[in-house]
């Protein structure tokens, strides 16, 4: 034992709760494991399912006392928020239509929020939690996982020292495949929260993948769209929402772009590529590849920027974990934007003001340009694929 | 020496002519390396500039007699017609706006064509065209070059069998770099012959590589196209034609499908890609990795298939000059397509009637419909990007 | 709040203690973190450095109490042993040469151990370790962390069914390029752990990566080594150990191998790749790539086997977490052994008896065949590249 | 007609015979077809088989005169060179253990040679050989047909001018996977030609990929063996010859290298690999995919370069055929060795005397290193793998 004669400068662990995330749902384990990579916080409340029997069996296999076990978000919300040891934010993983009322009610409360993205379903919903967030000033998260990977911030890095000049086009797609059976009507409980209105929203495909797309361009580029026009197809026998969708788009200051997604499109692992080309050259970006950044300067060889390996600006590098070669991937991406968002949380609790890239995690304002981006297309779609305003 | 009672059984080369491919002209050299790999036929005439120093100079090169060096086009169409011992064909390779007149001299008077693509700048012209072969019933090939890779007639084969299912959409993108500096004013032939709509008519981009797009896709799936939305845009600065295009298509039958062709996409060796997806599964090629096809069947492992290794259809791998992993290449292709095409007028010459796979060659009615796409991008991308029936 | 009837189920978090890990060490944080991503045990002791002020700096930063910081691992040993709270295991990552003494200290006072590789630098050594264990009846695991990799049982499964058919030939290859450079003169502290022989033992290039490589194909394919022929080069400038090997290889049943390590071959990031050549197919896996196996069945298409996309033995899908498209990593690889390693011990302490796959961690009789494997490469080397029998 | 006053400037195509090459052999017509490509020269006489009849069918479907075709290759070597239009050139395609005395019988009457590789079966027939053609001044070419693509002559020129340094190790690899079936028994005349020692001589994967190994890393880095380690298996049933071989081997200067090859390794379409390790750099280069050369700068992204798209140096660019992204392949490979052997054949009928990369075809002498290559390789093997001076 050692005798130590200062007090300990260990920063506690924040703790957190979490709406949703109950047996047999996938993402809530996803997140979970995430935070757990740092340690930086450790779960302690939970309302994981309608159902308060799922709830208690959630709870117990994570070890959480029962008294902060909720048969509902509204309890939960409000004896939280009561608690001299409340959690220090709440994970919300529950279907798209919900998440508006339940980040309404913690946010009300004082609770900082992450959300699983899309925010929600209706822009104007979107923009009151937006309004709220900000009036409250609480930090509020939206997680578009694919923001945390550290090639991704080394790319919006490199595109802004403008390495790749002025951006003159835009092409990314994220074809999936696994709703090219009828998963909906074959117990898929995913499937079915995807593809019915009621827990969906008004769209699938260009909801889950499509906003994606939009926030990793958006991220990355910076570029604000100006009109979108979008396509929107149903092709799954009797589905109501799109499961395939191509968008063009047009950015203020003249960029223009595609976009593609798709659920029907046998073959895709989960191929989310980007792929941003400037009038110096371009940046290829692929999920399935993710420590790797193709670089393709005009006039100039093409090369291979290797997380790890190569010199990367310090925002992407200090969220590397492990040198070149050893792959980095999803958790590693998810556990970066938590990190970045709690060690936010952990300077104000110290009373400090986080700025700059303390605030580098996507943040309800992207949640709601989402939400917009969804609306835009689908309003384009139903109307002959038209150019709509954004 | 050996003693051979019999007769030669020995089939002798075709000769041919070609219009255009004088000195710095690129595209012709490839098209006679390409005619002379199998040895089926050898050139003995030619008009190959409107200058006729230039047209001796290359002439002489090629070991050509004097006699047959023509100062014009439409006096090599008269002279040859003429010959007892006449060009079995002609190809041509001038600038776009130039094919239809030359290809009409030499079709009016007997003489079978090879037309580099685009076919010619109207539709109107390119209907004449068409039905002057028919009438004279003189093959008439386009030179889409792609068509003649093995595997893209493996993929067809694979096709036309339903390996694939129901076909449901289509991406394709053929994105070059060239374009991205301004080279039609750093003294590059090609690029103000591209550019210039009066050598190249009324489109760059989507005339050059959207019709070998709009070609592939066609040959491979047998798809006809019902409407498209096309964007295209000109960004090099003061260009008036495009070089860049989005396409959104849809096919009669209900599939959909988006082509992007540009010749402003920093790092683009030249990656013709194309995805065709099934509602069994899906094919995706790449012209730049082209011995080599990916196969995506649904619910089961992504496999590869290799020009030479595995198992082709006997009409593609009938084409394959060399065993697997030895590349084979663009000049192969163009070969392929010359094969099928002097092989048919051999059959012709001996009084066969070439029928089937003996017609396997990008003919002018494919030339036709390209010209026709061509013309229909345009109209709706001047019409704001509107769906235009086909 | 739900109120429940019953008892907690939940399964307590084991705790453990780490030997090394303290400021500037690489190693101890990823064990940390990847012991962190499943949450089945915290670290609650430690001695993370012969200098007690960093154990303390380490222990502060990880929030242990400073009567579980400890001032050697003899003291920690010790004082551990006798807690009523003991850790459940501990891990050790320290240099090479430490290791035999801190795992026999712990051993020898009941604690179940976790040690990096290579598990020590005798072959006696080892053997007394692997004795020990078996004699104490205490799980021990030594950290081959590939051999937890998702695809990677895959493989072992197939090659077990006997889906490439008789093993013919191996190859396997580590070629790194970070000693290139005089690191060890540079202030790299892991290059001055794997170049002085005092701390790494009779070898470097081939106890670091040799022994990953020398376990990777005996995990795989269950091969034993009969007999070795090894050059290892120091190739780097004063270096006494080597930099560079080669080795071929014999192994029992007439199977023949070669390996190649390297730290000094520019352009690796870290491509750990190993094929297996058996007579009806082969399998080929890169951990830079290793949510894939890429599998060349004889006579039939090669394919790419996707961990969370295509079916997967029962064995190795258990482990993956996220579906296909999205990597899985190193951490996750070693997350994957502790989940096994720690699971073990859990059935263990509920008076279990873990059998078959509970077992498969890599165990200190695969860190003795290393060590052998070392010994045996340094000696055919020594001898000027003579076989010398396993 | 273009009437012309000066003579024409046309330098006349060379003229060639063949032995070997009849009905059924694959290597001749690939041999032809790679000359026809740039039309340099044309075949005009040829003892295309051992038995007369066979000769007359392939001289009669290549149209040769009856009295151009012979019986034997005396006859063809004593007539030929009696003729004032004799051949420029004879091209020896048959089975190794002939190519000697049929080499031989045409030298010795003053007619240049390009003989298959490897040269011959035995060391002192190579040097004679080598000899011969010295004191005769005859260029003779020994088909090494790689090292006539374009990126090998980039990387060669990179490595001339030092840009990836002292060389330090050599990693190549030549698997094949053809011979993992017993072909030889089941019919395929060239299994039977390489596995026979009647046909093959001493070694047949040795001598065969071995020897393109050996030429391929001897005509890029220009390194000279000091010493040779092999182990040549026999896997296939029955086999006398060798099926599979791994060497190791040291350079003068220090350089290490190891080679594999093998045509029992499923899966291999036939990826032959090298990759050239220096002190500032590596180059890695892979048949299969031949118009990209990866380079790997130490300390440095690493890239690509691209034929057609990146400088190259001229040497290198002056025998790309078309831009970047076409493909080009195995027939353009022994087409640029062709053209560069050819026209220093007309440089040598014009009176002028080739030099510098005039002469850069594979050479007799770098025949003769092959064949002695393999006798050592054989040699070492047969001592149980020992170290033999080269």
């Amino acid at each position: 034992m050692i005798e130590a004669s200062a007090e300990s400068g260990f920063t506690k662990q924040l703790s957190y709760g979490m709406v949703g995330g109950g047996p047999g749902s996938f993402i809530g384990d996803v997140h979970r494991k995430s935070i757990n990579l740092d340690g930086l916080a450790r779960i302690t409340a939970g309302c994981f399912s309608q159902s308060p029997e799922k709830t208690l069996e959630t709870g117990k296999s994570l070890g959480l006392d029962n008294e902060r076990l909720y048969k509902s978000y509204g309890e939960m919300a409000e004896a939280e928020s009561k608690r001299p040891d409340k959690i220090d934010f709440v994970v919300i993983v529950t279907p798209n239509t919900s998440h508006y009322a339940i980040a309404k009610a913690f946010l009300s409360r004082g609770i900082p929020v992450v959300c699983d993205k899309p925010l929600c379903t209706e822009e104007s919903e979107a923009k009151e939690l937006a309004e709220l967030a900000k009036q409250k000033k609480l930090p509020f998260m939206v997680t578009y996982t694919y923001t945390g990977n550290v090639t991704v911030r080394q790319m919006r890095a490199m595109i802004k020292k403008g390495e790749i000049g002025k951006i003159l086009f835009v092409n990314a797609e994220y074809p999936q495949e696994w709703l090219l059976a009828p998963a909906e009507k074959q117990g898929n409980k995913q499937a079915v929260t995807r593809t019915d209105p009621a827990l969906a929203g008004k769209a699938n495909c260009v909801g889950d993948l499509g906003s994606h797309v939009e926030n990793m361009v958006s991220y990355l580029t910076g570029l604000k769209i100006k009109k979108v026009l979008a396509r929107l197809d149903s092709i799954g026998e009797g589905r109501v929402l799109d499961d395939n969708a191509t968008i063009m788009l047009e950015y203020e200051g003249g960029a223009k772009g595609v976009y593609w997604t798709s659920q029907i499109a046998a073959g895709g692992d989960n191929p989310f590529r980007v792929r941003i080309f400037g009038s110096k050259g371009a940046l290829d970006w692929n999920e399935e590849n993710c420590n790797y950044i193709q670089v393709y300067p005009f006039g100039q060889p093409k090369f291979t920027l290797s997380r790890g390996r190569d010199a990367f600006a310090a925002q992407a590098s200090s969220l590397s974990r492990i040198p070149s070669g050893h792959p980095e991937g999803y958790f590693e991406s998810l556990a970066n934007i938590y990190k970045v968002y709690i060690n936010a949380l952990i300077k104000l609790k110290a009373g400090q003001t986080p700025g700059g890239d303390d605030l580098d995690f996507p943040d309800v304002e992207m949640g709601a340009e989402g939400v917009k981006f969804i609306g835009k297309c689908v309003e384009s779609s139903q109307k002959g694929s038209v150019w709509v305003n954004f």
